[in-house]
């Protein structure tokens, strides 16, 4: 029997909770609290007519959640109303939170996310990861982790869990480092070099990019093609509002779809990949630019100025994006693909072309093109609030706690 | 709110019960189906262990499935062994049947399924469908299904769906054919022209086939992606046991994957999409051959003496085969590629290329090739066996009936 791999990632919604009493007492804590989540402040008898549970019932749930400091009470709403007025419940802003961290190539950076979805703190260090040990990148992420986490603590907040973006495949343990070719990492656990007292999930950055965009963008569908830039090309699949993960977990490398089959040589050993057309060192290379630190804000400056090489070979990476995702299309059939990473930064240039490569080759039926709001701060995000949906998708894992 | 993607098929397993008690006894009413149906005959005792309830429970829930007409009892079991004997339960062999159909360019085809996956009866009409409008297609079609539902009724089954597989693109409401271009059908709804007392569920093949060798394969994983031949290129995701369906119920069309950007124009209004190198006839005119009735016995034929051309025509379409079904795994992540439809029968001269290519593209991280046994056989099966396996998801949709 094979592990689903459809299934939601450890720290995403959707979990399988049990079909018992017990099981149907959990999920019906995580609809309350995901209700009132999404549209609180909420009376007790709003969320009972919400979720289609009784009040009494809801009233229950409601005061385990507001013991364990999951939900807080703001005090009679609409006092002025005929009736016994009702109290407006609200998410907590103190109690569980969500630390996320993200290993780039040229910095590593640290947040804690509240309940509420609130950014409470936050720690970057600008360094170059490229070709550097895991024990010393590592060793530097905990100490900005501790930096953080001591933070939020003064504010009342405790970290449930730590997830951590990178730039590389990972294993279906959500923790080993399978091979993360622009750190030249092969194989590493990082549950070994990272604290052990925070439950930990390590994931693709485009991953988490993929699940901040579905949380926190505006209309985002449930269904859609992620695709970011961090010196190669990332991707991720989204699907009924979960990520689809494949057999090892190495689901959604779109970077390494074949463009032109006799193409130049890739490092995964195949020809023609995407990412030698639209990787950002492939782009920077055609615009016989060198690669420095500030890659995508080069290329950025240097179109907006009308420089006609790179304007050429932004053109060049907007159709070689635009025959992959041809073929990602015919595949998934998603709503949207949704721009994001550096990608967001480069859009205005690589649009025209990819739009057009895509409309010619699909028949009028062309899938939706958007571009991520949140940029480069998507992996980021989308790891702390995996944390924090996790808490939401099952309070009854944390209420023990308090 | 978008509608689910990746829900389950109308008729097939995974689909949501209600999370109520009533909505616990119908999934268990399922369970004790799905158990008895994969490892029967077995005691009460036994299907009490393997689900978790209680003797009692499973009592009740079994006696419900035997009035019903879903479940048997073959009598004592074992009557030498100490205690009081049970009485092994089968899958009825009477009762509920399900009705698949196929619509091809050649032939009509449809047969009855019973609860224990037999097929109990079938018809078959060669006639040649493309080009032909739809109304007389669907009758002479009808008039089968009327045939097989007679004989199944001799037998005392009686149907509780029919499922007719298409070949062409059918949108998410399991009726309408949005596209089916070797047809020349478009936006037909199936549902006017075939009978309205049977329950109706109208698919793609591939998807049919795909579940198919989902359900009926020898050792098939959860997660595959099905790739099958008639005309043209079918494909099929396959992703923790469900079939990926895409936003407009397009997902799997392999068949358009570009691989020759600037390769010879297809009908879908792309360049150089799979079906251009590998679908039936692009691989007869390769090889010099006109196109007749059985394209793939000639074509297996021909290869099979050794010509020269037959053997070159399938060598370029396996390397075609094998570039985009690289991007297909970089995406996707299956566990195995199945080849399934006629391109089972081809599998000797396709799969050389075809596995040289992906290997060497996806670095020895290839994806493992299967062939199909069912071969042509998928589509009608997959349809029939998703009508019964509804029946298994959820008995007490039929139990009332009795």
């Amino acid at each position: 029997m094979t592990a689903p791999l459809h299934e939601a990632h450890p720290s995403s919604p959707g979990r399988r909770l049990p079909d018992t009493q017990q099981g149907m007492r959990r999920r019906n804590l995580a609809r309350v609290m995901h209700t009132v989540s999404a549209e609180g402040p909420l009376s007790r008898a709003t969320v009972a007519s919400r979720i289609g549970l009784t009040r009494a019932a809801v009233s229950t749930l409601v005061d385990e959640l507001i013991r364990s400091g999951l939900l807080e009470e703001l005090g009679p709403e609409r006092p002025g109303r005929v009736g016994r007025p009702g109290s407006a419940l609200t998410v907590s802003g103190r109690g569980p939170a969500g630390i996320g961290a993200e290993i780039g190539i040229d910095h590593l950076a640290v947040c804690a996310v509240d309940l509420r979805g609130v950014v409470r703190a936050r720690a970057v260090r600008h360094c170059t990861n490229r070709g550097r040990a895991p024990q010393p990148v590592l060793g530097e992420l905990t100490a900005l982790v501790e930096q953080v986490v001591a933070e939020a603590a003064l504010e009342g907040l405790w970290p449930t869990g730590l997830a951590v973006a990178v730039p590389g495949l990972v294993a279906r343990d959500a923790r080993t480092v399978v091979r993360a070719p622009n750190l030249d990492w092969h194989d590493i656990d990082l549950g070994a070099l990272l604290p052990a007292e925070l439950p930990l999930t390590v994931d693709n950055e485009a991953n988490f990019g993929s699940l901040a965009e579905l949380w926190l963008g505006d209309e985002t569908p449930l269904d859609f093609l992620h695709v970011s830039a961090e010196i190669g090309i990332g991707g991720a699949v989204v699907v009924d509002g979960r990520l689809l993960r494949g057999t090892r977990g190495f689901a959604g490398e779109l970077g390494h779809v074949p463009v032109r089959p006799e193409g130049p040589e890739c490092a995964c050993g195949g020809r023609g990949c995407l990412e030698q057309y639209a990787g950002e060192e492939a782009v920077l290379r055609a615009a016989g630019l060198t690669p420095g630190e500030d890659r995508v804000g080069l290329l950025a400056e240097r179109a907006a100025q009308g420089d006609k090489d790179v304007l050429r070979a932004l053109q060049g990476a907007g159709t070689a994006l635009g025959v992959a995702l041809t073929g990602a299309v015919n595949l998934l059939d998603p709503q949207t693909v949704v721009l994001g990473g550096a990608l967001a930064a480069l859009a205005p240039w690589l649009l025209p072309t990819l739009e057009r490569e895509l409309a010619r080759r699909t028949a009028g039926a062309a899938c939706a093109v958007a571009v991520s709001r949140l940029g480069s701060e998507g992996p980021l995000l989308g790891a702390a609030h995996s944390v924090v949906r996790a808490v939401l998708d099952d309070p009854a894992a944390v209420t023990g706690r308090m």
